[in-house]
C-alpha cells in the first residue's frame, strides 16, 4: 500500500516540528552550578521556551486539523508548506535571542516580525489549499472567513511597533494570540462531523 | 489511502522522543584527551544517560501501547499529547543539569519534579482518552485502575522531598520507578488478545 | 496494514532532511547583545542559511514527486539514496563554514562541491530508479533526459573554479540553480496526470 | 485506516537513525578561517563522520529489510529494539571522542565496544523476531544462521583488543566489517521473492 501525499506532507512537516521544538528545549542550557541562584537566572529562557512551545504546539494542532481535510496538493502547496517551515525555523533563533538578552526591545519586535511571517504563510498556505479544493469544498467551509487568523496578524503587527514603546506590552500580546488559539477551534471539526 | 488522525499523533510524538533521545545522548560530550581518567570523568552522565534513556524509553513503549488501543482523537487529548511532551522534553534540560554537577540536591529534586509533572501528564491523557471512549471500552478495560501510574507518581513526589535528605535515596527512587515499568506490563496485551 | 518499501525510504529521507534543515537554522546564533548592530553581523548567515534552506527544500520537493512515482526499491537504490543523504548531511557543515568566514573564496568553492557531489548523487539515484522499473515506466518518461539535472551539474562545477576568480561568481550561480529549479517542475505531475 | 504495529517500530527506529547520523554531521564543526590547513585539520573528523555514516547506513538498511519480513511485534522485541537504539545512540559519542584524539589507541577501543554492543543487540533482536514468529517463518528462513552477523562480533572484539597493540588496526578492522556488509546481503530478498 502507498501512503497518500499529504501523508508524506504532513510526515516531513511534523519532522521539522518536532525538531524545532526539542532544539529550543536544547536551548535552554542548564546553569552553572547547582545553587536556587542558578537556576532562577535560567527562569526567563524558560519563560520565553514555554511560550514558543505553546506556538508550535498551536501550528502543529491547527496544520493537523487542516491537513486532515485536504484531498490533494500540488506544487504551489507543498511551496507554501515549504515557506511555513521556514519561518517557524527561525522560530528558535528569534526565541534564543529574546531569552538571552532579557527581553530588551529589538529582540521582542523581532520574534514578533517571525511569529507575522509565519501566520502570513500559514494564511498563504490555507488559501492555496481552498484554491485547490474550490470554495465549496469541505476545506473552505470548515476555514470560513478566518477570523482568527486574521486578527493574530493584527495583533503581531501591533505588538512589533508597542515593543518599542514598552517590551512588556509585545510579548504580554504574542501571549494573547496563544491564548486566543488555545481556546478550542471547533469550526473544523464541527463542519466535518455534520 | 489516508491515514488515521491517531497514526498523526503517533507519528508527531515519537519524532519528538527520537530527538529527544539523540540530544541527551549528544549532550554526553565527548572528554578532553583520550586517558582513562578523562573517560573516567564522563561515567556520571553516562550513567544519568542510561537512566534518562530507559525512562524516555519506557515512555514511548506505554504510549505506543495506549495509542495502539485508541480509535478516536479530539481536541483536548491533541493538548493533553502535547502537555505530555512539553513535560518530556524537558528532560534533556534535567538530565543535563543533574550530571553536570555529580549529583547535587536540588538538581536531582529538579529532576524528580520534570517526572513527576510527565507522570501526571501522562495520566491526565490516558483520562482524555478513557473519557472520549467510554468506560466500558478496550481501553478503560486495558488500564484498569492505573496502579503503576499512581504508584509511580507517589514514588517520584517522595524522592523529590528525600533528595534534600539524602541525593542517592533520590536518584535510587528513580531508577525504583524505572524497574517497576520495565517489569513487562501485560494488562493491554492480554486484554487486547482476550 | 503494512506499508510499502517505499513508504520506509521516504520516512528515513523526510526524517534526515527535517533534521538537517532545523540544524542549519540552529547554526544562526543568535548574536550577543541586542543592538542592531549585532543584529547586522548574522545577517551573512541568515542569507546563507537561506539559500541553503531552499536547496534543501528543492531536494526534498523533488524526491517526493520521484518517490511517489516508484513503485519498487532494492538494494542498490536504497544505498544510492543514502549516498544522496550522506552529501546533504554535509550541506550544514559547508553552510556554517561558509557563513563563518563571511564568502572567502575556499569555503563559497567547498560548498560548491558538496552540492555538486548532491547533485550526481540525485541523477545515480534516477537512474538506479529508471534501470529497475525500465525505460517504458512511467517514471522514465517523467524524468525524461533531465535537462535540468544535467545543467545543475554544469552550473555547480562552473561556479567552483569560478568562486576563486570571484566568490561572488560562485554564490550567485548557486542561486541561478536553485531559482532554475523553483521554477515548478511539472514534468512528473503532467505524465502522471496524463 | 491504523499502521500496523510494526510500522511504529520502525518510524521511530528511523527517527532515532535519522538524528544520529545528522548530529554525527553537526559533530564536524567547520573549522576557523579559511586556509587550505584550517580544511585539513578537519580531516580526520570527516574520515570517522564517514565510518560512522556508513555504519548506522547498514543497520538502518539491515533493519529495514528484517523489519519487512516480520508480522508481529511484542514486548521483548519493543525493548530488543529500544536496546539496538541505545548502542547506536552512543556512536556520535564515540565517534566524535575518536576524531578528536586523532585516533589514539583508548578511544579507537572504546569506538569498537559501542559497536560490538549494538552488533550484539541486533543479533538479540533478531532471535527475539525468530522466536516470535517461529523456527520455519520466512524470516528465520532469510536470516539463516547469520554468519555475517557472528562474524561481525568476533572481529570487533578482535579489533578492540588489538587497538591498544597498534590502533590503526583496530581502525581498519571496523572498515573490514563495513564492507563484508556493504557487499549486497541478498538472502533476505531471495528468500521473499522464491
Amino acid at each position: 500500500m502507498k501512503l497518500e501525499e499529504t501523508d508524506r506532507l504532513e510526515a516531513f512537516s511534523d519532522g521539522v516540528l518536532a525538531v524545532i521544538i526539542t532544539i529550543m528545549a536544547f536551548n535552554v542550557k542548564p546553569p552553572a552550578g547547582a545553587s536556587a541562584a542558578a537556576l532562577g537566572g535560567v527562569l526567563p529562557r524558560i519563560l520565553v521556551y514555554v511560550l514558543s512551545f505553546v506556538i508550535v504546539g498551536i501550528y502543529w494542532n491547527n496544520h493537523h486539523h487542516m491537513l486532515h481535510a485536504v484531498k490533494h496538493v500540488n506544487g504551489p502547496i507543498l511551496w507554501a508548506n515549504t515557506h511555513l517551515l521556514f519561518w517557524l525555523s527561525l522560530v528558535p533563533f528569534a526565541t534564543a535571542w529574546m531569552g538571552e538578552n532579557h527581553f530588551a526591545a529589538r529582540p521582542v519586535a523581532l520574534y514578533g516580525v517571525v511569529l507575522l511571517m509565519a501566520a502570513n504563510a500559514y494564511y498563504l498556505l490555507s488559501r492555496c489549499l481552498i484554491h485547490l479544493h474550490g470554495k465549496d469544498s469541505l476545506l473552505a467551509a470548515a476555514l470560513g472567513n478566518d477570523f482568527k487568523g486574521k486578527v493574530s496578524i493584527a495583533i503581531y503587527a501591533s505588538a512589533i511597533a508597542l515593543s518599542f514603546a514598552n517590551r512588556w506590552i509585545g510579548f504580554g500580546l504574542y501571549w494573547v494570540v496563544a491564548l486566543i488559539w488555545l481556546l478550542p477551534d471547533r469550526r473544523i471539526e464541527r463542519v466535518i462531523t455534520e
